[in-house]
């Protein structure tokens, strides 16, 4: 048996027993075990979280939008005249990323940031009229593909029990 | 109204009064509207799954262990002799991400890469002595903090249901 170079043997306390079963085991092609983390809710929830971020990306090839450009649009939209600041940090999303996004938003002349004359330290966020339309168009992708196949999978009574609990832990915990 | 730099007014198109509501916008301190956001399953799964990574981070500060690498560790413990890859693959984790935490968990002395002696290209993954005593705390203090809140925000049927829910998206959607 070797030891890979990233573990040297004299500075690592492995069970004779498992050392030997890891070092033979002959090529299994059955599924892994993940034990105690099918029951563990924060992992569940990010396996659900990583395939619904994945349909959203396939609903939204043509336009080329990620979950978070949509949400930085919206609330763009929804608030006109706050600023740079104020979406990023409701979005929770950190300064460094956020401004790497909008630049990226402006390149593509889907938004604009624009110099508040009663802060000119502070930037207040504009959709731009492509950036407008744009939205609309994801707006009516997000309802035809993606939600409307998640109400299929859950049912609609579904999707909303899950919504409310889903909510009330980022309300609440 | 100035303009920055990174918005060059000749090449956005914003509506007059859009631009004007926003420059001349007052100081706000009104939380901003998040529309259709609210009802947007992907947005409320990812604000969820954030709070509750934030609240795994604090229950195991005394451990220093991220929800990834104590998701590793279980996986490690109840495979023996699977390799890096597929445990890799099981949990999603992209390779470059996979070996840099494998570099951190080793430095720890929580695991260590062997050689597999059938196919010396390939790296079987086993927890140290020290692994195996770490992972056990780290599962005491899920249950007896992490979960135990969870289940007190949600009562034990709700957090049955949404498991149910999240491991039917993570499955079939």
């Amino acid at each position: 048996m070797t030891v890979s170079r990233t573990a040297p043997g004299g500075g690592t306390k492995i069970g004779k027993v498992a050392r030997k079963e890891a070092a033979d085991g002959v090529a299994d092609h059955n599924p892994l075990q993940i034990g105690e983390l099918s029951e563990l809710l924060g992992y569940v929830l990010k396996r659900a979280q990583l395939k619904v971020f994945e349909d959203f990306l396939r609903c939204m090839a043509s336009l080329q939008l990620t979950p978070a450009q949509f949400s930085v649009l919206i609330l763009i939209e929804k608030n006109p005249g706050r600023n740079q600041t104020e979406i990023a940090n409701t979005l929770g999303i950190l300064r460094p990323n956020f401004v790497s996004m909008l630049d990226g938003l402006e390149s593509r002349d889907l938004c604009a940031r624009i110099r508040s004359t009663n802060d000119r330290r502070s930037h207040i966020l504009a959709l731009t009229d492509k950036g407008r339309s744009v939205l609309a168009r994801a707006k009516k992708l997000v309802a035809a593909k993606h939600e409307a196949r998640l109400n299929e999978l859950l049912g609609p009574d579904g999707r909303i029990a899950l919504l409310d609990m889903l909510a009330k832990i980022a309300r609440e915990f």
